[in-house]
């Protein structure tokens, strides 16, 4: 016998990219940023560290909050942290949705968002992209028991973003909160943050993990009007960001320089890297974010992903059900490219 | 109108001990150890921070678990790290009860139980403990929906253990896991990873925030057998652990005398702080965690708990409808004690 829910009995349990602990790859696979964070962060840890880790960290994460709502233009009490956006969404999914009901997503897009309503012991409904990766009314169809929408904005694994006018008349035309989640959005020409302010069911996500080069140390936060916040306060885990992680957050965050210098070395690879692929016969959308999906027309993909995986390049190999195979390539350093264009040269 | 779930919005949010961020306070309220973490966290943290934080942390979080599993005699995947002990608990209380169904816990005891069972849409069933802090086989009734238990042992407020053969008997008569929540059991004479072996339903939780000085870094796990292991890590997020805690929980579990000596110091002055207030004219149940649990016959004790406040001297104030209130005191320093103590005499 089980103990466990049948929900969670039944599920497969979401797999993330491949995170190899030692030997030496090329990782093109889980869109982390290629050059390390801001010196500052490092200085920020180790002064941290020196003050000591014995007592429980800021429940609110108000240092990080302050300088995030100066930066974004909101007050703190509009800012949830969370420990990594994943944990954000957890919480977002566990605030809003509950057995039996549903969640939305468009698809394909992120499948963890599949994986939160397995474990809510929801539905998922997701609903296609159009070819062009523009998104169809059909996501504001109003379903019994809908409670939550996801849209990720720049979308994985396209890259491609709506409209904030579009996701405005979608939030609005919706019956349940629509989570815009900005995971790439430092990468992008546009973001949400201004929606939030103008229609309550807009809740914003963001991570550091990407722009700020800080996978490693978990750290996202919500934007939401205050009384959602104050409800999403109540679900997640008291002390859910730890002392390292909001003391380097808040050194990132604060370091406007690097971002956009950073920034904008992604974003000169990203041209660069979508021309190679093009040249080389993909079929390549632009993309917003720090990663670009190529499709091809003709030859299969799959083992382009395996031969590159032995000569140790990692990328990501994705095949969604009713729409086909790709490579999600994450925009690494020119150097990186080079030898992961090099080999795909090889295989075409 | 909300769009939180109805359980969400009736709620009322964990209100965890006061973290004063600034001012001089000491520090009794939180359990929290009064001795800096082995310097060899330190060490662990900068060389990881120097490796860099851009790449995501290992989800399984490997080099703890080969440690852990080492010093408890278990296997690798017996164990499930998470984002502090709390995150453990909430990824069993999601993986294990469903809205409707039923939790049980222990009343007077950790009051986050509760929360867990209302953010999930569940009952909380609170058994009473008898007067010296044993529990009756109520604890064992086989109700309707009943899907999971927590019995925190050592027990807070109270400092006490059931004994590993008691616990035993209520695993084997429970329809459901039981978890033994052993945040405290470093303190303590006994403990039950034996019982993880003899019995599935026993899982055994462990947090680094008391015993090793790292509640600013929150790291906890589960010790379970490994069917059970793996349906908890669906349930947890991928990357719930960073990779500065990991490196650093794994830093701490290694270094034994500095945990034997701790633990000495702690256990001394224990025995000190008891003896005093019993002198002092409090009820005083011996503990076997690092605080105390007070009670007075005829003394009010929450003006002593605000005038200590008001002397920058921090104590958990807690008042159990149904049992009564008493002052839990962590055990500090002997200096932080004296202080303590000098200004209780006074109020006495």
């Amino acid at each position: 016998m089980t103990y466990f829910r049948d929900n969670i009995e039944a599920m497969r349990g979401y797999v993330p990219g491949e995170q190899p602990q030692g030997g030496k790859f090329i990782k093109l696979n889980t869109n982390e940023n290629p050059y390390p964070a801001p010196d500052a962060v490092r200085r920020a840890i180790e002064a941290r560290v020196a003050q000591g880790l014995a007592k429980y960290p800021d429940p609110s994460a108000t240092a990080f909050r302050l300088r995030a709502a100066e930066l974004l233009g909101v007050e703190p009490d509009w800012i949830v942290c969370g420990n990594g956006s994943d944990d954000v969404l957890t919480v977002l999914t566990r605030a809003f949705v509950g057995e039996g009901q549903r969640l939305r997503t468009p698809t394909p897009s992120y499948i963890f968002y599949r994986t939160l309503a397995e474990i809510q012991g929801a539905a998922c409904e997701e609903i296609r992209f159009n070819d062009d990766w523009s998104l169809s009314d059909e996501f504001i169809t109003n379903t019994d028991g809908l409670r939550l929408a996801f849209l990720p904005n720049p979308n994985s694994p396209s890259g491609t973003c709506l409209s904030p006018q579009r996701v405005l008349e979608l939030a609005e035309a919706l019956p349940c909160p629509l989570v815009v989640d900005e995971a790439y959005a430092d990468f992008a020409e546009t973001n949400c943050i201004d929606l939030v302010r103008r229609c309550e069911k807009v809740i914003v996500t963001r991570s550091l993990s990407k722009s700020y080069a800080l996978a490693g140390l978990r750290f996202g936060f919500a934007v939401a009007q205050p009384h959602i916040a104050a409800g999403l306060m109540k679900v997640k885990d008291p002390c859910n960001c730890d002392a390292l992680a909001i003391a380097a957050a808040t050194a990132a965050i604060d370091d406007e320089a690097w971002l956009a210098e950073t920034r904008g070395k992604i974003i000169t690879s990203r041209a660069r890297l979508t021309a190679a692929m093009r040249t080389l016969g993909f079929a390549v959308v632009d993309s917003q974010a720090n990663f670009v999906w190529n499709v091809h027309a003709e030859l299969p993909v799959r083992p382009m992903f395996e031969e590159l995986r032995r000569q140790r390049v990692l990328v990501r190999y994705m095949d969604y059900a009713g729409w086909g195979d790709g490579l999600r390539i994450s925009v690494g350093t020119d150097e990186q490219l080079d030898v992961c264009l090099d080999l795909i040269k090889k295989l075409v």
